[in-house]
């Protein structure tokens, strides 16, 4: 790794950092962007998927970084903070961006493994703290990989990237075009499809499930009563008056009670 | 409740709507805001401990609001959208307004049960976001009261009221100076304290514990060494090379465990 200074925002070698807001709302064609040091230490360590395109920090942050930087093959450019914000269109507080290649996209049926599995499919998540969150949770209650409907937004988008504190870049996922297919898959791969619900047996009653798919909807109209309808339907007690949780939230407590006896406290 | 017309920003029955962002910094000098839909109808209702000072609504939401503010002891006030952006010195897109009282501070000691009680004590959280979740988090689990030290931020600032559902306006909450006082609190009372630690005991296989204090901190810190010490550690089993949660879903994974016994699926 030998930095590359830069000291012009309109140096075209940093084309794919320009205008970061509007981007975030229209796509970057099979990039994504990675910021803040948490998110670029997996993005470089051996759990994440996807190749590193480019680096850019600021010079403050270069030292500190140079170690997890060191077997990088790939330009890392250095820039002063204001550059950076001039490129990006907004301060960079943090001086750490990178940015990301998605590569092909991956086929749903093979992120099921052939044992136990606990898989977790979103269905219409347009909240990006709330798919980010999920993530999170789902990479640590071991979940072994987080299936979306065409609905739910991008976990590459660079805010649920960040929520995830990483995580959308080791959790495996996949698309597929509708709750209905998720369904499907289940069927396919004799996977216990779960939705969340007031009126379902209790979580914590549940005898295990060796293979179970937990399907999660949006928080105020929740999973399709269609959907709702050709799932088992389990609840998680809550004091009276309380009808809901954060889907993030109720996310973790039920995947802490699915995975929870395939995990030991350290 | 009889709506009262208001057409000029500098109208002074609305002074403590001016500026909301500014006094959000600065305090309200014993009043709170309360915004959106959501979080006027808990002030409204009688699960609310706080007095109403005035609301302030947009034209279009006053039909659907008016049975809830119909018996109302307080002014009504009525602008429209632009007025009230102009007054709280941004867009106020849900039209919907509240000013609160605070009323005098709790004695925390008179917020332990007497018989089975499971309190939460925030220690040193200063992001609303997180104060906020777990409001909602200690309703949904059925804990009796938060408590918080001098560092932990405003469960009735705005962004928190908001982020909680409006649960921070009905589960009881006090302040301590420290995070010892919350210790000798808990020796007062009778209180177990529990502190989430990775090397704790599994949450899961915790004799049931009829009366407990979860203490939670900051997500990168932690709780202070000198406060683990003298709590019993408790444990979420993650998954390998997962260390942490968010903080507000690690105090609802804990709280479901340790609620759960005392709350049925409906």
């Amino acid at each position: 790794m030998t930095p590359i200074p830069v000291d012009d925002p309109a140096d075209p070698r940093l084309s794919a950092y320009t205008q970061m807001r509007e981007r975030d709302l229209v796509g970057r064609e099979g990039r994504f962007i990675a910021e803040g040091e948490v998110v670029l230490r997996v993005l470089l360590s051996g759990a994440a998927r996807f190749r590193v395109e480019s680096v850019l920090v600021s010079p403050e942050r270069l030292p500190g970084l140079a170690p997890a930087l060191a077997g990088l093959d790939a330009p890392v450019y250095v820039a002063a903070k204001p550059v950076m914000g001039a490129v990006a269109g907004f301060p960079i507080h943090r001086g750490v961006l990178a940015v990301g290649l998605r590569g092909p996209e991956r086929d749903p049926d093979a992120l099921v493994p052939a044992g136990p599995a606990l898989l977790v499919g979103l269905v219409g998540l347009s909240n990006h703290d709330n798919v980010g969150g999920l993530f999170r949770n789902a990479a640590a209650f071991g979940a072994d990989a987080v299936l979306l409907d065409a609905e739910t937004c991008d976990p590459l988008y660079r805010k649920a990237i960040r929520v995830s504190a990483g995580t959308s870049l080791t959790v495996p996922f996949a698309r597929l075009p509708t709750g209905d297919a998720l369904l499907a898959l289940c069927e396919r791969h004799r996977l216990t499809p779960l939705a969340l619900s007031p009126r379902g047996e209790d979580i914590g009653r549940l005898p295990p499930l060796p293979r179970a798919l937990l399907l999660l909807g949006t928080e105020g109209p929740g999973l399709p009563e269609a959907l709702m309808a050709r799932a088992r339907r389990v609840a998680i007690p809550m004091a009276p008056g309380v009808d809901s949780l954060n889907v993030a939230v109720a996310g973790a407590v039920a995947l802490h009670r699915l995975g929870g006896e395939r995990l030991a406290p350290i």
